[in-house]
Formats: C-alpha cells, structure tokens, sequence
C-alpha cells in the first residue's frame, strides 16, 4: 500500500484505481470521484490526477460523460482476475467443534440451502409492518431521532418495560436493576468477564449452546460439562459434587426450554440450584432466552426467581421472539452491576437508541404479548409436524426430545451414524442440521444433532426432512451392513 | 424474590404489585395487567388475583374503569419512599482515573451541564432529516425490514463503501478486507482480544485516552505509556527502545488528531513505525477516529496506508462524524481477520442491519463528504475560538495544545492548578471539563485538562468558558499567595 514506492504519482494512482474495478469495489456505472476531490484528498495537482485518468480510459476502464464526470465502462474491459487462493477445507472426521460451528454459519449464506441448523424465528414469523411502524414512532420520538449516545446502562423506557414484563415469571425488578444489551450473547459475555478470570473453571450443561462454549473458550475457561437430564436439566447431585471440589468459579445454565436438548429445570430444582450456589457464594449466569416461548399454559419461572442475595445473573433477549437483527437483550446482574456497566462502557459505550426505542414501544402498548401468543402456537405446531415426520421417516431407533418450548429437537439417531457424514451428505442436497459435537467439547454426542423447528411447515419442508431420514436411513444401514 | 415464603398467595401478588407502584415501574395512570393474564402467567386461580386487586383497592393504590380494567390511581396515595441507600461520593484528590470516568460520564445525565468534557458531534452539526431519510430508505430496503441477522462480517454494501471511502487515504482495500462493529471502541475492543493476552504489554501514547487505558486494564494488560509530542504524536527513538526490549506484545497509537493532545504523527514516523513494528514482529492497533476530521486540505495518512505485512488493525467509525448512536465502526484487520471475526461472533453474532444500511446509503450516494465538509469547518472555526478564549480568560502561564483536526484541545495550567480541584469547582457551576489524570496511569498530567470543541459557538459557551478561566485564575492565585 506504500504510495512512494513507484516512480510516476499518476500511474501509481490509475494502477490502484485498476485494482479497485477489477475487484469490483468499483463497479461498472459506478462514478469515479471528481478530480478535485481526488486533488484534495491526496494533496495532489489537477493535471497529475488528470493525467491518471487519461491513463484509465486508455486502458478502456473508464469514460467521461459530458458533464457529469468519469464512469466505469460498461461492459468494462474485464481483466479475468486470478484464481483466489486456495483454502481447502478440511470438512471431515477431524473438524473442530469450531470449524464445524464455522461452516453452518456459512451455510446461511446460500438462500438454496434449507436451514434445520439455526434457531431463530422465519421472517414469516415476525411482526415486521407493526416494528416498522415502531421504528418510524422511535425516529420522531427520540431526541436527535436516536443519533446520540444513551447513557451506558440503556433506554431508561425500555428497561421499564422489562421490569414489568418480568414480573411475570416473578421478578420484582426496577429499571435500575436491568443494564440494555447487544443481544443475549453480548449479555452473556459482559457476565462472563465480570464474575471470572482466564483459567477459571464454568460449570455448564451438556450438551450445551456452541455459543456459550466458544465464548467461555475464548476467555480462557476452563469448562466442566455437568450431567444433564434430557427432561428436568442439569442433574442437581452432580452440581452439589462439582461445587463441594471447590473448583468451580461460576456456573451458566439455560434453565428454560434448553438449547440444544429442550429441557427445563422444575422449580424445586431451580431453588435447591440457587441454595446450593449461594452456599458456596458461585455466581450463575442464567440465559433464558426461550423462557417466553413456552407451549403450556404458564410462564416457567427463572432462577432468578429464587434469588435473594444477588449471585444470579439473568441474561435474555427479543432475539428469538422478535427481531433478531435489532440485536436488543439485557442483563438483570444482581450484585455484579457495577463490574458489568463498566464493562459495557469498556466495550460498547452504549446501545443503539432507535432499536431499543422499537421494542420498547412494542412492549408498551401490549404488542409484544400478542405477538408471542402467535408466535407460540405457532412454534409448537411446528414442533409436532417435525416430530412426526421424524417419526415416519427416520430409521428406526432414533429418539427425539419432547421440548415444552423454545426451537429446537435434538435427535439421537443410532449410535452408527456419525452426524458429521450426515451433515455432509445433507449440504450436497442443501440441507444443514446441527451435529452433535458442536454442542460439547468432549467425545460424545458423534450421533446426535439439533434440528430447529422455526422454518415454517411446508410440503417442501417435509420433503427435505424425508431426505434427511433417508440419508439417515442410508448411513445406518451401510454401517450395519458392512459389520 | 421468593413467591412461596408468604402464607397468601393474593397478599404476595399485592404487595409485589404495590412494591412495583411505589417504584414507579408502574406509574399512576398506568393500566394493569388483565386478570386473565395474571392468571396465565402465574398458574393462578382467576379468585386469587380478583382478590389481589381488590386488596390494592382498598389500600387506594388501584382503581377500576368500567369495561377497561385496572389502572394506578392518579394521584396515588404515594407512599414516600425510604432514603435511597447512601453511597458517600469520594470525590477527592484520591479519586481513581475510573473514578474520574465515571463520574464525568455521569455528568451527560444532567441537562443542565456545559460538556466540555466529551468529545461528540453536538446534534446541531447532525444531518439528522438527511439520517431520517436514510433510515426510511433502508427499512423499505432490507430484506425482512433488517429484522433478521447479518452475515457476522457485516453488510457487504457498506464494506465495499467504506473500502471505495479509504481510497482517499492510500487504502487498497475490498469489502473482504472489512469487519463492521459496534463503534469504533467495539473494533478495538475485538482488535485487543485477538493479538493479546491477559498479562502482555500494550505500548501507548501519553496521555491517551482514558477508554483504552481503561479497556486495556480491563483485559488484564500491562499498559506501557510511551513519551508522546504534543505535534507529532509518540516519540520514535523511545517506540524503538520500548520494542528492543521484546517485551511489547502489541502497540496503540491514535495517530491522526490523536485524543487527547491532539498530535499527529507525520508520514515519516507513521512510515518509521510500522517498519519498527515489522522488524520486531509487533502488531499496530491504529484509531483513525479522527482522521476524516482535517483542517488543512489534504487527508492525513494512516499507519496502514504503509502497511505491506498485514500487522496494522486499522479501526475507524461514523461516531465522531455523523451519528454516534448508530453504533457503525469498522475494522480492517489485516492478517488477524480471522480471529476478529470469531471473536465478533462469539461476543455479538451480528452487527444491526438497519444503521449500517443508512451508513451505506449515505457513503453511497456522497452525502457523507458533503456533510464532512460543513462539519471540519465547523470544528475548525470552533477551536479557534476556543483558542482565544482560552488565551483572553485563563491565567498567565497557560499552554495550548494547536490540533490541525479532531474535537480536542489540551490546556496545560501552572502546576499549582490540580485540575481535579478545578472540575470539582466548576461542576458547581454545571461545567464539566477532562481533568488530565483520565489519560494517565501514571501521576501525571495533573494540572492538564482536555476540553472538547464539539459545542456550537454562542455568547454563553463563552461566558462559560470565562467563568472557568476564573477558577483556574482564582485557585492558582490562592496557592502562590499560600507559598
């Protein structure tokens, strides 16, 4: 990028100016800058940038149009550019968690690919006229229409409205008690770097969100998966075990409608959790990010509902229920909330106004629990359409979990069927599921996987799980075959 | 918050609804939740909560309204709260630098206070219709109104406009080379993570400012502060020292405009450090906040406009220019674009698609050059009348930084003067300014202070900043008459 190395000013100039419409930053029509700005910019003279752009038309890269300035030619002469570097990816048995967790994420990219991995609501699911209404409310309403910093700890409004929300699953919160986040992940993470340090050790499920063990990973944690009940969550004898070694520094459970496995702690084990944790003074970072999507008829309480002296960390989001682009969570940190709005402050200074007046809105005139009661009867249709056609074309043996809630199924096919062949098999009929290793980082789970049920039931959609059943089908009995 | 420790369930739900009343999260006029909805959420008996609502009546704190339901009584019988838990503010020569921070943070809050403090467009200086415009543009634009999730590297059209955009100072980059983030705090936040650890040694400009000390703290590094001229910025012979010793891990340099002394290094010492850099293998986190915010004619160059190995982090945003609230920053991360990237998805999973998108439109279609025209002229006309307020208020003896771009000055005052004393002072006089031990761990730089230019010109800005002149005379008066 050294402008000096060259001898003429205005070839270096025309030959990076090449350089951005081979790429295609600029694109053929595209206008180029004005002489004068290019001048300026570069303190350079009219006729060196002059000169540059003679060069460029001499190479049938750009044209002038009487009076309006220099254009990329269309069709520009195009140079074939060369090959990209190659970078083999190594989709095998010996894929990282991280790789694989990588390349799902990618697998969005292709809209011809049908997305079983990702848990989060099908556009078809959202209320996007009334948020838009929401949004243009929040650009008149706001001051300076949302382009000024908030104070650190968020829309005063909208923390509000949470507290009122949360008063349904037993919260007595107040706004000052509720901090605005980037989303749930971002919530999670401030909670992390507050309560522990690189080589710390975090109790969590198992198996557990990729998410929360990759970030967990990347601040140096070391992570202790804790025996968890398919039904009723984290076992709570095997939590009193960990805890009286004295090794653990915080735990992080999804206490509702768990990502990936669909369980859900009962009450009694969310108050003899709490009790336990507040014995031996360990924080719990609790992601209930599905706790407002549940089937039945009452809203799960939290274990935050059960706690007195402030070790619980509550994170939860509208990334699942409404909108998850606007990138709105929080964080209720009981005695942390000094460390973690300071932490903001490090991180983000503040959250963006306009999205968070939106949902705000939204909860104030009694939109968002509308939205949920569809929403809801919605996902758990969903729920038994998937379960059902699992039922009918999976090979036999595959077990299902029977979440009350949330997104997602996790599948146990028969032990001879790894998920990774599965996975790969599915994206070359652009199919994507979750395997199972993605949610541990121990040797378990090789023949499970996630499917989430937010893509709305279609008889395509039914096609493509009588696919997945077939490939499913297919592996097994090659595996039984050749024994 | 346990719902089960009371023998009533109906006196539970009214005394925590009467708790949420005198909280004013629910405010008088505010409507209840139904009845029906109570008993939803809470699995309770529809008598239960009649009587729960009965009970608030009769304490006056609720009234009914025919066919509407239950609402907080106007004016309610408020009962007066207790004293808020006393929290005594240290505000002392024996503050901390994170103090000091937050305490001036907290100064936003009150409207009434003169922020010479913080370094921001003042919204007068904002293209707010034009923003508004934008935003319309892009909720009609965006696929599913940016309700949905972003690819984690961020909105590709805004990429390949911030790359056509770095053009200007020597860039070469595609949309490939860019991650977006949260601000410009949020890129360096990620840019830290990804080339240190908890324990290395950052080396930075002194005094800097005091969100990377704070945040480089708070990542557990080691903070090296490196001798800084006040015109060129950090000093090469002691960046050459400093790496000769091999115990820098990682360099910080604002090297355009630099916060807070304004510095800025020449094209020689940019070309000098990265050379230094590559030889010692040391990576560059560089903050161009500022960069875009020149006086003279020409934009300055940047560390990575020299930058052939991919050591340079170069992080930038629109928050100092055009809307801080939007939370747009930007990094390019040169060879360690693939640990950015993770951390981005570990730590958030998607910038918002909705600001990014009104950025792009307003890169796209030239608005933001024309809108940074007004605006450095603006600045400029601003600081020098700052300038010469400063010289016609403040005592003899007083030096002033002369910043050829950004939003600060830095007032060096007799060292009689602690300009902690003279904050303290001011607020008073609801003026708040950045005492100088914000942007140093080290004792010094305590009788400087910087002062931001982003408030418009007006006669009572200048009263104000007499009035400051005044206690910096008045206190240094006092101590050489107290020698």
């Amino acid at each position: 990028m050294n402008i000096q190395s060259k001898p003429f000013l205005y070839l270096q100039i025309a030959d990076r100016l090449e350089k951005q419409i081979i790429d295609e930053v600029l694109k053929a029509g595209d206008k180029l800058p004005s002489v004068r700005m290019l001048c300026r910019e570069h303190g350079l003279s009219m006729s060196t940038v002059t000169q540059a752009y003679y060069e460029l038309e001499s190479r049938s890269l750009i044209e002038t149009r009487p009076r309006s300035g220099y254009y990329v030619c269309i069709p520009p002469v195009k140079r074939l550019a060369i090959p990209e570097t190659s970078s083999p990816s190594a989709i095998n048995g010996l894929l990282t968690p991280d790789d694989l967790v990588s390349q799902v994420y990618m697998d969005r990219e292709d809209p011809k690919n049908t997305l079983f991995s990702l848990g989060m609501p099908h556009d078809d699911f959202l209320p996007i006229a009334k948020l838009n209404k929401g949004l243009i409310q929040a650009m008149r309403g706001l001051p300076a229409s949302g382009t000024s910093y908030e104070p650190t700890q968020g829309n005063e409004d909208l923390r509000r409205e949470i507290a009122k929300w949360s008063f349904g699953w037993g919260a007595d919160f107040s706004e000052k008690d509720l901090i605005t986040t980037a989303g749930c992940i971002n919530a999670i993470s401030y909670a992390l770097m507050a309560v522990s340090n690189p080589g710390d050790t975090i109790a969590i499920e198992s198996p557990a969100y990729f998410g929360i063990l990759q970030l967990a990973k990347s601040l140096g944690l070391n992570v202790l998966e804790l025996p968890t009940n398919a039904i009723t969550g984290i076992e709570i004898e095997a939590l009193k075990k960990a805890l009286a070694s004295n090794k653990i520094k915080v735990c992080l459970f999804v206490s509702n409608f768990n990502n990936p496995c669909g369980s859900s702690m009962p009450d009694e084990h969310k108050k003899e959790a709490v009790r336990l944790l507040e014995h031996y003074h360990v924080p719990l970072i609790e992601d209930d990010i599905h706790g407002d999507l549940y089937f039945s008829n009452n809203r799960p309480t939290t274990c935050k509902t059960y706690d007195e002296s402030g070790l619980v960390l509550y994170c939860n989001s509208i990334s699942k229920t409404l909108a998850p682009g606007y990138r709105v969570g929080w964080i209720a940190p009981g005695k942390f909330k000094d460390q973690v709005l300071k932490l903001k402050r490090y991180h983000a200074l503040s959250s963006a106004p306009l999205t968070s007046e939106v949902v705000s809105i939204f909860l104030k005139n009694g939109r968002y629990e509308n939205h949920l009661r569809k929403l809801r009867q919605s996902l758990y249709h969903n729920s038994r359409k998937y379960i059902g056609a699992i039922a009918d074309y999976f090979p036999e043996g595959t077990r299902v979990s029977q979440p009350q809630g949330g997104y997602f199924l996790w599948v146990e096919l028969d032990k001879a069927v790894n998920t990774v062949d599965l996975y790969q098999q599915a994206m070359k009929q652009h199919i994507s599921i979750a395997p199972g290793r993605m949610f541990t980082l121990q040797a378990q789970f090789d023949h499970c996987m996630r499917l989430s049920f937010g893509l709305p039931w279609t008889s395509s959609l039914e096609k493509k799980l009588q696919q997945l059943g077939k490939l499913a089908t297919n592996i097994q009995g090659a595996s039984s075959s050749s024994l």
